[in-house]
C-alpha cells in the first residue's frame, strides 16, 4: 500500500544519501523533506562509505557525472551492496554521450543496484550503445522499451522503472504500469532526478523493490496532478508540488491512483 | 521579430548545452524548459565535444570557475567553432579577480563566442583589466562602456550583450537599446546568467546574433515587469518569472516592448 | 539593535565571499540579497584569497566538502584572518564521517572563526568524536550542548550559535537565546546554511559578533514565523521567507521577538 509507505517514511524520518548531479541537489533535497525523509548528498571518497553506512538507501545520479565523483559512486555502492542497503541508480542522459553510456553500465556491473530508474531512451541505450538520448530527454514513449526494460531487469538482477506518460516498472516477467502524472512535470528541471531519489524513499521503509519503485512512481504522478490544477505555469507548480508532497493524505492517493499490475 | 522567434523555440524545442556554474544550474535549466527550450548541463572533459555536437547552442559561464571546468569550456567551445555552432559567453564576476579577468580573455580568444553577454563592469575588464567589479555585481552603468562594448565587438568579432537599466546590444557600429527589465531582477540570483542562457535559445533559431540577443534580452525585460506586478517580493518573483516566460504571448511582447535600433 | 543592522545592510549592500555546498548555492545567494547583502561564490584557489579581500566577511560551508575545496577554505580564512574580515564558519554534517569531523576541527584552527553557527550535533562532533550526527540533521536538542558551546567558544575564541528550538548564542560565560522560528524551517534545505550566511550579512556591519549573531538568528526565526503564516507547506514557504526578508520592517521585529541576554 502506497499510503503505508508513505506513513511510514514520515514516522521513521530515514536517511537517504544522495551522489548527485547539482542540477538537482537543492530540489531533490527539498523533495525527500518534503515527503518525510531526510536527505543528506556527499560525494568525497573519504566519506561516502561512512556516509553511506549511517543511511537508509542510498540513491546514485550521474547527471552532471565526471570522473572523480564515479570513483565515489562505484565506492559508495560497493558499501551499500555489501551492506545490503537498497540503491537507486539513474543514467541520466545516458546514451547523449559516449562517456554516459560507459559509466553507466561500467556502474551497474559495479554496484548491482536495487532499482534503474530513467527514461525510455536511458533505458534503451543500457542495452544498446548509440540509441540517442537528447541531451537528457527522452526520445522515446516508455512502451516502446518493454522488450530492453525486461531484459535489462533479467540482465543487471533488478527492478527497472521507466518514467514516461505510462510509468512502466518492471521485475523480471512483471510489470506494472502507473498512468499518473502531467505534461507539467516535463516543465520542471530534474523531475525525473526527484522520482529516483523518490524511489530511495520507499525502498528504504518498503523491502519489496517492485511495489516501492511503483508507488514512489504514483507518488509522484498523483502529486503532479495535484499541484498542477493550483499552478499558473512551471514556477508555481514547483512550490506546489512540494507543498503536496508535503501535505498529501491516503484520500488523496485512493481518488488519483492509476496503478495496473501490483 | 520576437514572438517568432519564442514560437520556433517552443516548436522546435532546441537542446542548448550549458557549462555555467553552481549557483544558477537549476534556475538557468528552468527558464530555458520555461521559454521552450531542452536544456543540457555537462561538464565532464570526456564528453562535452560530444555533448557540444549534439546541441543548437553553446552557453559557456565562469561564475564559479576553476582550472578542469575551464579546461571543458575551451573543448566544448572550439568544437562548437569547428561545427558552427553559436556560443554565448557570460564573463561573470570578470574584473573581481585576476583569475576571471585571464580565463575570461583566454576564453574569448579560444572559443570565438558569438555573444558576449555580461554586466558594465564585467564588459569593461575584458579590455581593462582592474575596473573593478563588485563580486558578480556591476559598478557602472551600461551607458558607462558604450565604447568599449563597441570595441570590445570590433576585436572580439562578435555581438556584445550589456545588460542595465537600459541593456545595450552592440555589433560593431549598431547598437540596440532594449530599456524593459524592473530593479527586483537584480533582487534574484543569477538573473544575467538566465538572460544568458535565454539568449542561447535564441540564437540557436535566429542565426542573425544582434538580433537574437536583442530579442533575448527583450523577452527578459518584459517577463521581468510582467511577473513583478504579481510579486510580494523575491521568492515570489523567481516563480512568476518562470510562470511568464512560459505563458508570454505576442500581444505581451507588442504591449510592453521598449527596444530602439533593430 | 536588529533593526539597526538590518538597515545599514540594505544600505550598504556588502559583499558576502561564500565557500559554500552545492545545495544551497542559490538559496543562500537569494537569502543574502533579499536581507540586502550582495553575494559572491568562488572557491578555485586561484582566486579566494583576492575575493576574500573585496568581501566584508566570509562564510565557510562544508556541507559538500572535499580536499581541494577544503584547501580553498583554509586559504580564504586565512587571508580574512590577515586582513581582520570576520569568518563564519557552518560545521555541515560534522560528527556524521570522520573526514567531516576532522577537516571541521582543522579548519576551526586554521581559519581562526569569528563565529561558528551549527546544530547541537555538530558542537558537540567539535569537541567529541563520534557524537553521531545523523547526516545534515541533529540528534540533540541544543540546551543539552550549553556546556559544550561554552567550552568550544574558549578554546577556539570565537563565538557559538547553535541552532535549535531555542538557538544558543555563547562567547565565553555569555549566552543569549533565541526562541523564534517554526518547525517548517527544517522541512526545507538548507535553511541552517542560511542562518550562517545572514549571520555573515550580519557581522559585515556588526562588529560585535555575539550581538551580530544573535540578531542574525533572531532574524531567521522571526522571518519564518511571518512566512509560515503564509504557506501551505514547505515550498510556497521558502518564497515567503525569502519576500518576507525582503521586506520585514521594524515594527516585525518588535512585534516578534523573543530574544534573551543581551
Amino acid at each position: 500500500m502506497i499510503w503505508q509507505d508513505i506513513q511510514r517514511i514520515r514516522n521513521e524520518v530515514p536517511l537517504i544519501h544522495n551522489i548527485t548531479n547539482y542540477v538537482v541537489m537543492n530540489t531533490t533535497a527539498n523533495a525527500l523533506l518534503a515527503v518525510g525523509a531526510s536527505p543528506v548528498m556527499a560525494h568525497a571518497v573519504e566519506e561516502v562509505e561512512e556516509m553511506t553506512g549511517l543511511a537508509r538507501a542510498l540513491v546514485i545520479n550521474i547527471g552532471t557525472l565526471s570522473v572523480p565523483w564515479v570513483e565515489a559512486m562505484i565506492k559508495a555502492g560497493k558499501e551499500a551492496h555489501r551492506l545490503k542497503i537498497p540503491v537507486v541508480f539513474d543514467p541520466v542522459g545516458c546514451g547523449a554521450t559516449q562517456f554516459r553510456t560507459v559509466c553507466a553500465q561500467k556502474l551497474i556491473q559495479e554496484i548491482h543496484p536495487t532499482v534503474i530508474r530513467g527514461n525510455a531512451s536511458e533505458v534503451r541505450s543500457l542495452l544498446r550503445a548509440g540509441s540517442g538520448t537528447k541531451g537528457v530527454d527522452s526520445r522515446h514513449a516508455s512502451h516502446e522499451v518493454l522488450d530492453e526494460a525486461r531484459e535489462l531487469s533479467r540482465t543487471a538482477g533488478c527492478v527497472v522503472s521507466v518514467s514516461g506518460e505510462v510509468d512502466l516498472i518492471v521485475e523480471g516477467d512483471k510489470t506494472v504500469r502507473v498512468a499518473n502524472g502531467h505534461p507539467m512535470m516535463s516543465k520542471v528541471t530534474g523531475m525525473g532526478c526527484t522520482a529516483s531519489a523518490i524511489t530511495g524513499a520507499f525502498i528504504s521503509v518498503n523491502p519489496k523493490a517492485l511495489s516501492a519503485a511503483a508507488h514512489a512512481m504514483a507518488l509522484m504522478g498523483i502529486a503532479g496532478e495535484i499541484a498542477v490544477k493550483r499552478s499558473a505555469g512551471p514556477g508555481s507548480f514547483q512550490l506546489n508540488f512540494l507543498d503536496t508532497l508535503y501535505s498529501i493524505q491516503g484520500s488523496d492517493i485512493e481518488e488519483y491512483l492509476k496503478m495496473q499490475g501490483l
